[in-house]
């Protein structure tokens, strides 16, 4: 069996995406379980390899190996050979020599992951790469919406804040669209797209956005470069785009309420929608691991056709 | 099964706490044995999130958690989203929603162990919390003393340092009292409580501290704070407050000596008692792994009444 | 059966590396097999120790210790109790009081390996100690070399480079004349040793080093150090010491090239060698965890005398 890079939503087709989707539900049943341990990857090895920090999401991924039964090894930037002048692919050759069956890799640069892909035999999984895409977030947060949606077909779904720099923009919109979804972004004219991504509204109107819209995503903001060039003061950026129980009521009565986390109370979402009972964003926690068994199953070349369906 | 958190000793009553010590006896031969291997806890996820460092607590931890069967997540503060500005109950919320079975907490704020228990759903175990509690080291040196002098029954000990600031003593002063023991505190005034503890005694004389003790355990200096505020200089500290074989005949015919470690050779402890026949620093590093495991299978709801005693 | 430590090549006689070898070329067939997964050391704890950061040798024994089925636990000396003033020794008694089998260790200081060894129970693993032995790195290249070149009996190996400050060069060579090949060591004045190593050659010429070489091996150059006193630039020791195809044809017809890693481009090696089919660097990484998992073996007393072979 061929090992399965998962490189970004972009060259995914509808069906694929619905096939992991459908196993990474039958997954959380495991997650949720007493007995939290498979065995469907022993004997194969996982290595994350962060150039970047995140311990959520190499947490996630770790989880999601070891359940699987995987051995599951950290490899951090800092410490490391990078740190000594070595380039990224000696790096990855490196690795690869040591013979792992899957490399998760978060890097700062957009097409790192491919170019991992390209020169290295082992599946390679994209957990992040530079505002190019991260498509393990858009799985999850589909299968989150799903959950609570039911089918994405002709649902409209707005995603709010930093457009332009957000690799989860760009993943999450390819695939909430090819689950049927329709897309509007939005966010203050500095933080959207120069030119307009294929098939997606672009508005910078919040109240706009929302109308109609069955689900918000809002996406964090790296309060470090506010105040810097995109925009004059967290607090304006908050009144303009920032989700609260008064703009939340533009939406769709009952819309739901997503983040990728972590998130900055007070900036792109108030406490009362954050911990309200519309906001999922625990939920989309919960089915990140999901999602993560689902894609180490499937690069592994392990993810059964439709059996868990 | 419920799970059950251990947040400091004082809600434990004594019943519980032998029970605790005498798992942890038994288990101690798992650790001893050529097979360090149970599968008590397969398919659970033990968490280890530590926002102070401490490699040995951590590691304890998780060599623990390893033997018993579980999987082993450590997640430190350094590099994760709380350095993103996340809050702490944020990070937790994060963190139980990947749905771990124990979380072991280190957090430099007195209580947060407990704010932890109040929010989650998972069993929670204190791995110490600012200058509150530290259960699992009162649980080992109480295991350890036991090891040697029997029943603590009517046994004095004395526990001398930087007891104001010692979440160790805390802990330990309350377990060694549970189980009957004679507690004495001692250090200079800086370093003692400005209110005495219930059923404690406090004096500012070694001599007189450790007169008929059966056992001394001396508390880490932080030798940074030594010679700003609490005391002029270390080798002052020594003279009046170190263990020395010169201080130690002061105590009991041999009586021992404990340290949770790291040690300061020549502050708090010289190096001929750290290193002599009466010191049981290493004993006591054994028994934290064996106490660990015990704790931990009382997280998950495994602790057998009394089929390991 | 006892644990048998690796300190060093020096204590090792050709019969003993020889089956350390034999087990390892074994040993490697699982590395490359569908399911990485051994019971040989389940119930084992190796706790890998490193003072000096390198993450690539670490994930090499992490691997090798996990795809044999025991625990493996990283205690790095960044934010542990060394950092708080702990000695060396007492860092050493505390984890060994945690009853690991195995310590694989890393430090800056010659003999600290040997040092631990004398004062623990459990087996040491030496995986680089100061300016001393790196005796895992002579292993795997002997093993690359016999891949290639058969017996390594009469064979002539040349390793240039900073010769006076390298543990590889120490353990590579002893480990490399133990098997019969004939060494010779190159590099300008102020990296070669004052004495000359026993039964070894030494020159400055490059030209003259090669002349004849079977394998020649480019030892890394601490960048950091060329300009100051070792070398007036990297440009300089690119061209007088460097490996290109140029000076690689000096060697004999078909001689292969190896390196420790991670590598400098176009400073000890050029690009077109370092990733020539003479190149044997990442074939080296293989057998590092090949070499790793036998090492681990022999030290939990568990390598067969002859049943990989």
């Amino acid at each position: 069996m061929e090992p399965r890079h998962l490189l970004g939503i972009e060259p995914l087709e509808r069906g694929e995406i619905e096939r992991i989707l459908r196993s990474a539900r039958a997954l959380r049943e495991v997650l949720r379980g007493p007995s939290k341990k498979r065995d469907d990857l022993r004997g194969k090895t996982v290595i994350n390899l962060f150039f970047e920090n995140s311990t959520r999401t190499r947490v996630s991924f770790e989880m999601a190996a070891k359940i699987l039964g995987a051995d599951a090894i950290n490899w951090s930037a800092s410490g490391s050979s990078q740190s000594k002048g070595e380039t990224f692919l000696d790096t990855l050759r490196t690795l690869e020599a040591m013979r792992p069956d899957v490399l998760v890799i978060r890097h700062g640069a957009s097409g790192s992951a491919g170019l991992a892909a390209r020169h290295l035999g082992c599946a390679v999984v994209n957990a992040g790469d530079g505002a190019h895409e991260h498509p393990t977030q858009a799985l999850l947060d589909a299968l989150t919406l799903e959950d609570h949606l039911g089918s994405l077909d002709g649902k409209r779904v707005a995603i709010v804040g930093d457009v332009a720099h957000s690799r989860v923009a760009r993943s999450t919109s390819l695939c909430l669209r090819r689950l049927g979804a329709t897309v509007v972004l939005c966010g203050p004219k500095t933080m959207l797209p120069s030119a307009a991504w294929e098939g997606v509204e672009m508005v910078h109107d919040l109240r706009q956005a929302l109308g109609e819209a069955d689900a918000v995503i809002a996406l964090r903001i790296q309060t470090e470069r506010i105040g810097e060039s995109l925009f004059p003061s967290a607090r304006e950026y908050a009144r303009f785009f920032g989700l609260s129980r008064r703009t939340l009521a533009w939406a769709k009565e009952g819309a739901v309420v997503l983040h990728p986390g972590p998130i900055n109370r007070g900036v792109e979402i108030e406490p009362d929608v954050a911990d309200g009972d519309r906001s999922l964003i625990l939920h989309q926690v919960e089915s990140g691991v999901a999602i993560r068994m689902a894609v180490l199953l499937r690069a592994a070349g392990k993810l059964e056709e439709d059996s868990h369906g």
